[in-house]
């Protein structure tokens, strides 16, 4: 079977992530999209007639025409499924799917805290994929479950790797300032958000998430088992009148004091390890430093690299820790939709199908 | 004189904050608006020709037929002069006007960092005031300047200023979401906000201020001098697009733990000292504790107290310092014109004309 | 009983129409707030814990500690009964409250069209209120309902009433850019109308509403029956990303062709009826002309005479019909809480309780 | 020479419109950019260092290292001069760029009224550009200057091109609802547009070419010259805030009636003629009809055919006229940068160089 017709499926597709899942994989190289499935309600329609657009771009052609199918193992026949489910949804069907043998790479939260479930963003911890070796050991399922994280932990982790790598990361102060796309459709209200900041997103979940999922992406992972990175993180989000785009506000305290020229050298010169660098989803580069004073910018940096590159910028020494700096990443695809497709395609090389 | 006679001036007033004062100054029971003074080009018309009103208020009746003089103390004979003038200006005019008998109540960075300038927010260091005496010993004047802090420090201080007398302040990490009017008119072009964020405020300045004002306004006054509190800030500013009102998002060092509780029950009970607390401009209350999962919102909550009063939220506990919390002020009312009103009227009661 | 001590009640009063008729009745010099009443859901609740206040002025105190009662002639006693409910609900419980013998003054659209229904704008039409007497007469009602119009017509009519009057209109074009209140609460999700437009309000019945609205309004009142106003209208309607007040851009044929700045001195010389000027909400004055290129502005305008004022501008020359103009109303106040309670003060005034 | 290498340039290149041409330049199949012009203060700079990039997608590669030139016939070697200049400034320039042997493609207002300057909409009516014959004639240029209309004009006169070819068209009200890319950078101050409407554009102008442009583009070309078509436009315009894409509300009477379906089925049919058709930027479809009751919506509609396909919706019957609709044009790329590019292709392919 040549790699471009691996056949896939969307869960939950009619949402605002199903939508950007739909139209990254329009042309993918390696990846056919055979199902769209989503609730019972919008089951049997034709997918142009049951879905609200909300993205700037057209609806691929591809799509219009499929008919929508219900999210179960029967209606669903593809080697690997994008879930775009709500958490409770997730919770039941993913483990359902793994089990009837497809590779779940999932944008839900369900299982990203599951000690034998990949948290991954390749280009940092391509590594921890293999984790799904032991995840079908211990579960005895032929299929797997691999996530991404919270789309406001994407950017900040994949900038503190880098740190990491080379001065060893302690502490972090992060300010989300995040997009609305991130709560769906309908999401926010508008009365809610035109001149006026929430300082609160998904009331109250997210500062936990972001607090912990970089530290299972930043840890290390040993026989078998992930060990938490030993950092601390404290995060307030909040959510502004942005479309797409999150932008985070971070001061880190790292193990050995550097020089801000340092650190921007080696977030530029970082690269993905060579099982992840080349994949169609790769972010091309993995960060993009900017020099000026008032980048990065959501609406003009958010479609570096095709929306997957992490985009950094003000890095300047902050006066109680190390490092001050801005961290901007697109919140669908390189912080949801795109991420899952990502993860598809490491596992795809990696032969991990 | 009675109260209600005592002649002021606005310096700036076609400006945004300059329209501000005009505003506030409506109907005041001391003070009696005589001049109104701005650039040489609108010198000579009617205010309501010269300016383009921005607030979303009508232009009180008052200032509409009065002539505009041009921003000299040959032209402007007032007792109190408020100044709404830009930093280079207000370099050169504001020592003028001192020399020249008149109480200068200053919203311009230009003295805040001056040995003998009080830098006051009445309710949290009116003591500060006497700070005056010693001014116009060194410079001989007979008048004065004092002066009101950064828009983005205010509220933040007035919150810390509670917490460190009970507690103990010594590190802040701060991030706030600032409002569009922060920036004047026409300030920030639309396509630059739209859909964006911009992580910076003023090219630079901003952060700074936030790092320094708020030691001046917390630091002890002993004998004829202020002693810069011992606190580290670190701070990142945005512009967000928020017409009135900037948000700050706090994480606290303490000397001494607290529970959240106890943290909000302080800044719940906190008065002004007497000398502040019945003049016009008080807020009324000093510092309003939201409950809610999701406020302080500035469209929501930035007009509290007439838009004098600090509304804080969120105080939680924070996983590297003590406490976190949120603080919002609203930019042109608390934190620009209403609080060098409020400065003015403490001059008044303290009988420093 | 004196006119202080009407005792009044809100149905559908957690809604952002409801929320607007608490805000405007605080301080109301005749009336008393005695019911707050809401779906069964909210019922029993105090009205700050089962309300999300949208408006940027806070809950009045009053209302803070009253417990809502379901919206039924039992649980609510009142002598006027304010609607904010939606159509369906109203269709039912507004003829009922006006049989128990309430005076209904609604914000609904139900009854609008009613032959026996009076649809007001007190300083145009408020000799229709005594339609009314024929309305209890039909339905052996002690109370009655009495009606105002849709928010887009409100400030549109009221400008064509003047032209009618001195002019005669007979064709017009109108295109609305309207707020996003006027949806109601949650109403337009922020990622339809945030960088967009949208070109059609409430799917579809709002441009008919506009289309015939008007005419019953401008409509003679002879014997008992309103004979419809003999003018076409054609209207789009559109919705923008606006928090408060809808603008309409007019084209008006007239029977005699006029200069705009005999229309303009006519609109600006209107005074409503005796019966309707000194009411406590009477709109002071009732249309304000602005003569800059650039006027009205929905931020800047839309609290003219306290919301209740009509402000129209860019009065000029039509190339195809004979004027052209714009017009600027706040919708959730007089064209929609505040036009209800103008609708009552002319009932108090008028004898009609 | 090969047509992948006729040389360009770009006038007035670091504006917003400037950065428009260089973006959809980016890889045209014909043309080669060869030198970036702006003012003298630009001039000798790098290009990425010189322009405040305005436009989401990143400035393409080949243009960040270009040296800015100079605004003049020395310093600017090009076959194809796309001017993005001022109204005062491109007064001067175009006819010196068009004596010099340089074609003119200009977004500029200046020569659009010029009785033998084609203004052009190639899918409408590319057989005007033929009007440089006579252009050349009377001025005894080499060059030329060949004009597109006001970004405004532009989608409304395309649609009104295929009912004038069917039904005749009379007379047309519209109303527009104008994004804020068409004031330049920096543009509508964000101070006046959020939360807000402008119910007028760049003070004045903008009805005015609204109600003439199209009856020139719409005019018979006959013996050398053009007649203006006999129709009468009535145009009220308004800012709003969306960021690109002009929506525009038409009503329009008709020589004869027609049902709306007949209507849209022309629309959907019409076709540009073969020599405008096939060209690079043609639109693909030249119009646009949908079906739902709330599109065309500038954000999810104006990159409809790249940015070039003109998007029409809500096609009804008219009250008052015959027909109702909305029109939508992405107005820095079909209604600026776009149209002068499709301008100067249909120049190449006529031989007209």
């Amino acid at each position: 079977m040549s790699q471009s017709q691996i056949p896939v499926a969307v869960l939950g597709a009619t949402g605002s992530v199903g939508q950007r899942f739909i139209s990254l994989l329009e042309d993918h190289p390696w990846f056919k999209v055979v199902a769209l499935a989503a609730s019972d309600r919008s089951a049997g329609q034709k997918y142009s007639k049951a879905t609200r657009w909300v993205l700037d771009t057209p609806m691929p052609e591809y799509a219009k025409d499929m008919v929508i199918v219900p999210a179960n193992t029967d209606a669903v026949q593809a080697k690997i499924v994008f879930s775009a489910l709500h958490t409770e949804i997730a919770n039941e069907l993913e483990p359902a799917f793994a089990k009837a043998g497809a590779a779940v790479c999932s944008n839900a939260s369900s299982y990203r805290r599951g000690e034998d479930v990949p948290l991954l963003l390749p280009e940092i911890n391509a590594e921890h994929v293999q984790l799904i070796k032991q995840q079908r050991k211990n579960k005895g399922w032929s299929g797997c479950i691999v996530t991404n994280p919270n789309c406001t932990s994407t950017g900040l982790t994949i900038a503190l790797k880098v740190l990491d790598n080379e001065f060893g990361v302690k502490k972090i102060f992060a300010t989300s300032l995040q997009a609305l796309s991130g709560a769906g459709y309908p999401g926010v209200p508008s009365l809610d958000i035109m001149d006026n900041v929430i300082p609160n997103v998904a009331n109250g979940g997210e500062e936990e998430k972001v607090e912990w999922e970089p530290r299972k992406m930043l840890g290390k992972f040993v026989e078998d088992k992930i060990t938490l990175a030993d950092m601390v993180f404290s995060v307030h989000t909040n959510r502004v009148a942005v479309i797409d785009g999150h932008t985070v506000c971070a001061s880190v305290q790292l193990d050995k004091s550097v020089e801000p020229e340092v650190a921007i050298q080696a977030l530029r010169d970082y690269k993905a390890k060579p099982s992840a660098r080349d994949l169609p989803s790769a972010p091309r580069p993995v960060i993009e430093v900017r020099d000026e004073a008032d980048r990065p910018q959501p609406r003009l940096d958010r479609l570096a690299g095709k929306g997957m590159t992490t985009v950094v910028g003000r890095v300047r020494r902050d006066p109680i820790f190390d490092l001050k700096f801005v961290v901007l990443s697109h919140n669908t695809i390189r912080g949801a939709a795109g991420a899952s497709i990502y993860n598809a395609e490491l596992l795809v090389s990696e032969k991990l199908l």
